[in-house]
């Protein structure tokens, strides 16, 4: 088994030798500029990983793994527009750079090129591997409309949001593992459940992206501690601590979201002392270890040698205690 | 042989019964509502027509005939963002009806969703069939963007100008019959003779509009006479004019271009008359019949019986012989 961070460089090598056609420049060059931004490169990864575990032959696997990328910077291209964001990864967003159709046509094409680099795989596997594709792209642009719609919406639950982050962010890792372990040769069983793996921990990752903003260590986060308490996002902690508040923490919260003029540190200590007298942090915690919890026990049910068992469970443990 | 008439009601019945998720509703209802807008549905119909010539079961092309049309669809929806169009088929703009990221997510999931359909035939020609969408939908892309290029570009060749509107409009008409084809059983030979009968009527077909907007007959042609010229679109009539222009005409036409206010009748006049002078449409209708040779000679090489090859040529020539 190759180790992630060797998983993670052949796909970074992968990325640079992708090249597309010189004309037309504007529709082409966008897409190696974005590619060329790095970013960890995790979704391929894990579809490497997912075809080695089930003693596939990486080397065949680094088309679909392409795919992935280029899928998931297609989305990110899109979403810079509709987010209006200047930047990306610290550099000048495609739309800024070049101007708006251009991030348009450019992601259209990477759609495609996606498609082009999935189908790099045996016929017998063909149509599965595609399917399973549809459905993770279908998911993803499902999760950024509910993501866009929430914005607008005043009373989200937490149903709701775990389907959000379930369809944006989680599809797409348990579709990199489920096409990864088919071209391993992985019964479909095997390869649901390790499906059901990357899925439910993506989740349970993604809640602690929730829990970390408020209170992670700022050096080891590498963002801004309450970023999403300024900007009013709708994480499972807001969403939580708008459920249980009463009384006065209720109209306290509902004060510090709807003031249109604040102190940034003023407002993230006064949400962060609301969440602490509701205890949000435990609950965000437990929601997390139950996501946590389902993607274990779907690992324990694939048909893999144990230690391949606990290569997954040691990557999703360095995964969920990043730091809190 | 059904008739050509006949095939496009199949097809618009078959539009009517698709049907999509109700949530996300923003996601999903302008899917809807741009194909309720209707249209000919020339595409679809084609790729069911190359499938019934070549001895195909029709109803086996249905899905695949809707996936074109649900790709033609995404791509109107996106260029109406790019070409800030407020209408089309005389109705609201998905952007304009709904917003702008409506419009670019919605169509994002078309294309997924064109897959889906495309993916509809059998295992032993999935993947030759997905090949030849993707080099189309590709095509289209590039088509588009070398479109909206010229805009910006003051030398567009007529090289340049027939590669565009090959791309924008004709691979399309040429990926369906192919498509149509080979669900048909059409050995690939026959089924790429048969692209490139589509493909080089497609051009002419072009052509023909380019003159019809400034020599056809308004009520038959459905459009005002001269709209290329008031928009100063890059026609082919426009292109060989700006090349063959010398003197005095040159310099008038250069003034027509650049003028910021004219009268909208006077211009179409002045320009007609510079386009007589250098019988621009003579030279338009030797290409667009060069164009249409190259189909015929293509159609003459196709293995099918000579009634069958009547049929194309019959529906080669209705659409060429519109008016003019």
């Amino acid at each position: 088994m190759n180790k992630l961070s060797d998983l993670q460089q052949m796909i970074s090598d992968a990325v640079n030798e992708l090249t597309y056609p010189e004309h037309p420049g504007q529709l082409y060059e966008p897409i190696s500029y974005i590619l060329s931004l790095g970013g960890k490169r995790m979704r391929p990864a894990l579809l490497l990983m997912a075809c080695e575990l089930f003693g596939g032959d990486v080397t065949k696997a680094i088309s679909p793994a392409l795919a992935i990328e280029v899928f998931h910077n297609f989305t990110l291209m899109h979403d810079d527009i509709m987010d209006n964001a200047p930047l990306r990864r610290g550099k000048t967003t495609v739309h800024e750079k070049w101007n708006q159709n251009v991030g348009i046509l450019s992601g259209d094409v990477m759609l495609i090129e996606g498609y082009k680099l999935m189908m790099q795989v045996d016929n017998s596997i063909l149509r599965q591997v595609l399917d399973i594709f549809n459905e993770t792209a279908v998911g993803v642009c499902e999760g950024q409309q509910i993501d866009m719609e929430f914005e607008q919406q005043h009373d989200v639950r937490i149903d709701e949001y775990i389907n959000m982050i379930r369809l944006k962010t989680a599809v797409v890792l348990g579709g990199a593992l489920r096409i990864g372990a088919l071209i391993g040769g992985a019964p479909a069983k095997d390869a649901a459940l390790l499906s059901t793996f990357g899925e439910q921990l993506g989740i349970a990752f993604q809640l602690q992206d929730d829990i970390l903003d408020v209170y992670g260590d700022p050096e080891k986060f590498g963002k801004l501690v309450g970023g999403d308490i300024i900007s009013n996002k709708k994480t499972y902690l807001l969403i939580k601590a708008l459920e249980l508040a009463k009384g006065e923490d209720a109209a306290e919260l509902s004060n510090l979201i709807n003031a249109t003029k604040f102190d940034n540190t003023e407002k993230v200590a006064a949400v962060t002392r609301i969440y602490n007298s509701l205890q949000i942090r435990q609950y965000a915690e437990e929601a997390m270890q139950a996501y946590a919890d389902n993607a274990f026990n779907a690992l324990e049910q694939i048909n893999l040698p144990e230690d391949h068992k606990q290569y997954l469970h040691d990557f999703a443990d360095g995964l969920l205690v990043r730091e809190n």
